[in-house]
């Protein structure tokens, strides 16, 4: 991290005038945007502004470029990476875009909606369902995060299966460059050759290559017919057949496919009183599957594909739930799952993907490399299988401190990611580099991968002023 | 563009060497690379190189950029812009993949393919049917192109409305960079953060920033029911709405959506002699679902979509194929368009985008405009309306040459490309930039969209040896 001196006292005057009144705050106000909500990210800044147009928002970069002045854009500030917060050095200034808050356009004809970064996920699925359309990136943050930060950051979430991350779900930016200039680029359109693809070089870069203010949003039918199903499988291998199976037999309309293990439903029991619906099963699918009306239902549809999976032994067991109810229940276990763990004890996160292929013998692997080691820790592996990306977390021994075992986190995440990059997987699938993986990034990705970055950084933002030592050190 | 002194016989003869035995033309067998096979591009080189290893292009590269050498890389040479071929100043060395052939991977459970730029679209096609999956990229040239082609254009066809385009077809590239290094990129994963998406960024670059050599590539499973139909809709803006209606009752099933004008099925007629199933019907929808199998069977479904569109007046007729032979007859009217409109006479073609909700606004806008200046002009109107991407392309009044209707080209784009920009659409929806669309890009982007495309190129190909004078000018 380079030293830098604090921002003058000229420089935030000059910035609070930018953002306008009502556009800034300071002091103890600033302490909710310079921490992390999880993992105790902590940090300080003499600024927060809060501009609420993207004119307000260039003229703010201006002055930073001009001034070599440190920026943090912020969203909601719901990430899990450490890559929204100020450092602690105090020598940065946060760039909330919680009040750029315009629903630009809605056009269901064209399945698109434009809005401006500060609305929340969950608003723009509102408004989407609205004109009778479904915006399908969904994930746990969803009425807290907002839509800048999930495009900066490349969201991903529990519908990736069918319909593509973030990325997949962009059709047009507006974004605010390194100097502060306006790039136009809100555009409905699903094919679009005119040059190379701007937008792609600022979705995912979490913030480091220039501010995102506003974008064109892909809307899709919206289904009213729903199924899901808890099946329990021998092996993560079953699992990726039976997702191949399902997939022949279902096509799209399977949008998630979610493996767990036994001890998912086991802690679920023990700290939150949720009932396994299969007791003793061993490792289960949580399906669902979603589409237009149909007659049959869809959960006929799914029974009849089930079936023909139970004879050939890749299924051992199944559950299809039979109401609203039952649905919400099976998914209760699968979203409480932070929370039912952090009550189990301390957890070393991870978050990774292999190739779906790999998932069984990525499993294996680092279940008994880590066993090796720390015999009597009690592994949480659930995720989003369909997409080979697992959350997989060892829970600390019992007998063990929750801080002895976070003291082992390094350790841990050595074990885990070396084995990620010996299956040609990734060591961060859906939650970014931010700070958290930072410096295992140099580690998982090659030295020329690493300068082809760099290159990117230092052609799009050469003064590093755009939330420094993130992805990248500075 | 920029003069250039001729490359060196001590360049050349380096060159040879590099790519090794068989890996090298010169003389007359230098021509078939040197000219485009349509809109006649004739340019001139001393060299083509054939290597058939990635590391035998690494170190051609690396010769280049030491010896300030331009290089053309080229597919299978099939494209429409004159993005492949060498200028005539015959400063030149083109690059040909054609000889980088491998399959190298084939994972039917992770559903990925990885091949050779130089493999046909074609092949990866029957490749993924050999293992039961589809690989939906699907155009006119297939048997010829080649996949590193296809992701340097960012190729489109008839299915991007189910599948997206090849961007999103891609989970990893390999990549020799402007400088001769090897960047393997060669992931099978749908979820990956770690760091910048450094592939996006050599998608749809058209060569200029550097030479994918192989890629891994996303399958699908493979559908097995399929139902053809032709509609008749009273305006373009009925298609759209149409477009909405039958994505809500058939969601993702629905693979094809081609808007087509009655002057298309009328010179089919005059040209090939192929009946007008639907004759003085006016616009017409040729679309096809493709699914799993099911009861009942995808032709009744579409069928009974359709009768309730056809109560509400949307359509006003519809021909649903009964066989396979039915639905290729179909077909063939619209994949037979580029020879039947040669036959009718000279056109000018355009490969726009607008919003789908702008389509019908665009049509009547650009066809008035048109008319007004050229009456008697013949008008062809077709394309992926699903995508809102149309071939509209304008065809001489019958008593003009087709020299004449010729001159008029730049005038012709000049009109129809402002609608196109009044509209925010694109000038070129998928056929990329190359060196036909090159100037009216100039007009069609802004200054600070321009400026971020010539920071990207001058950071990935400082000294501008890769496809110089194609996207940008050089």
């Amino acid at each position: 991290m380079n030293i830098h001196a604090p921002v003058t006292l000229d420089v935030l005057n000059r910035l609070k005038e930018a953002a306008g009144p009502g556009g800034w705050l300071e002091g103890a106000d600033t302490e909710p945007y310079s921490v992390s909500w999880r993992d105790n990210w902590v940090g300080k800044t003499p600024l927060v502004l809060r501009p609420d147009t993207t004119q307000k928002v260039a003229d703010i970069v201006r002055i930073c470029a001009e001034t070599g002045t440190l920026l943090v854009p912020q969203g909601g500030n719901t990430g899990l990476t450490g890559g929204g917060q100020p450092r602690i050095s105090g020598d940065e200034v946060v760039l909330s875009m919680s009040r750029m808050r315009k629903v630009r356009e809605v056009d269901p004809l064209n399945d698109t909606i434009t809005v401006e970064a500060g609305v929340t996920l969950l608003e723009v699925q509102q408004q989407a369902a609205e004109v009778n359309r479904l915006f399908p990136l969904s994930l746990a943050a969803e009425g807290t995060c907002q839509i800048g930060g999930n495009l900066a950051t490349n969201a991903g979430g529990v519908q990736v299966l069918r319909y593509g991350n973030a990325r997949a779900l962009c059709l047009g930016l507006e974004v605010v460059t390194a100097d502060g200039e306006i790039w136009d680029g809100i555009r409905g359109l699903r094919k679009d050759n005119a040059g190379y693809d701007m937008k792609q070089i600022f979705i995912g870069s979490e913030g480091t290559l220039g501010i995102i203010t506003a974008a064109t949003l892909r809307l899709f039918p919206r289904p009213v017919d729903r199924a899901v199903a808890l099946v329990a499988v021998p092996s993560p291998t079953a699992a990726v057949e039976l997702l191949a199976r399902l997939r022949g037999s279902l096509g799209e309309l399977l949008s998630a496919f979610e493996l767990m293990n036994e001890n998912t439903f086991i802690f679920a029991n023990q700290a939150m009183g949720h009932a396994d619906p299969l007791p003793g099963a061993g490792w289960r699918v949580l399906l669902q599957a979603d589409g237009p009306e149909s007659e049959p239902p869809l959960s006929e549809r799914v029974e009849a594909a089930l079936g023909a999976v139970l004879e050939d032994g890749l299924i051992t067991d199944a559950v299809i739930a039979s109401s609203e109810a039952q649905a919400a229940a099976l998914w209760r276990i699968r979203e409480e799952q932070a929370e039912i763990q952090q009550r189990i004890g301390a957890g070393v996160k991870h978050d990774v993907s292999v190739p779906v292929s790999s998932i069984d013998a990525f499993v294996a692997e680092a279940d008994a490399a880590l066993r090796a080691v720390y015999p009597g820790i009690r592994q949480c592996t659930f995720g989003h299988a369909g997409d080979g990306n697992l959350h997989y977390n060892p829970i600390r021994p019992e007998d063990w401190t929750d801080a002895a075992w976070k003291a082992e986190t390094d350790a841990v995440n050595r074990i885990v990611h070396d084995i990620v990059m010996k299956y040609r997987g990734s060591i961060t699938a859906e939650h970014g580099v931010g700070r958290l993986r930072r410096d295992e990034l140099l580690r998982a990705r090659s030295p020329i991968e690493l300068k082809l970055m760099r290159t990117l950084k230092k052609a799009f933002d050469p003064k590093g002023i755009l939330n420094p030592g993130k992805v990248l050190p500075d």
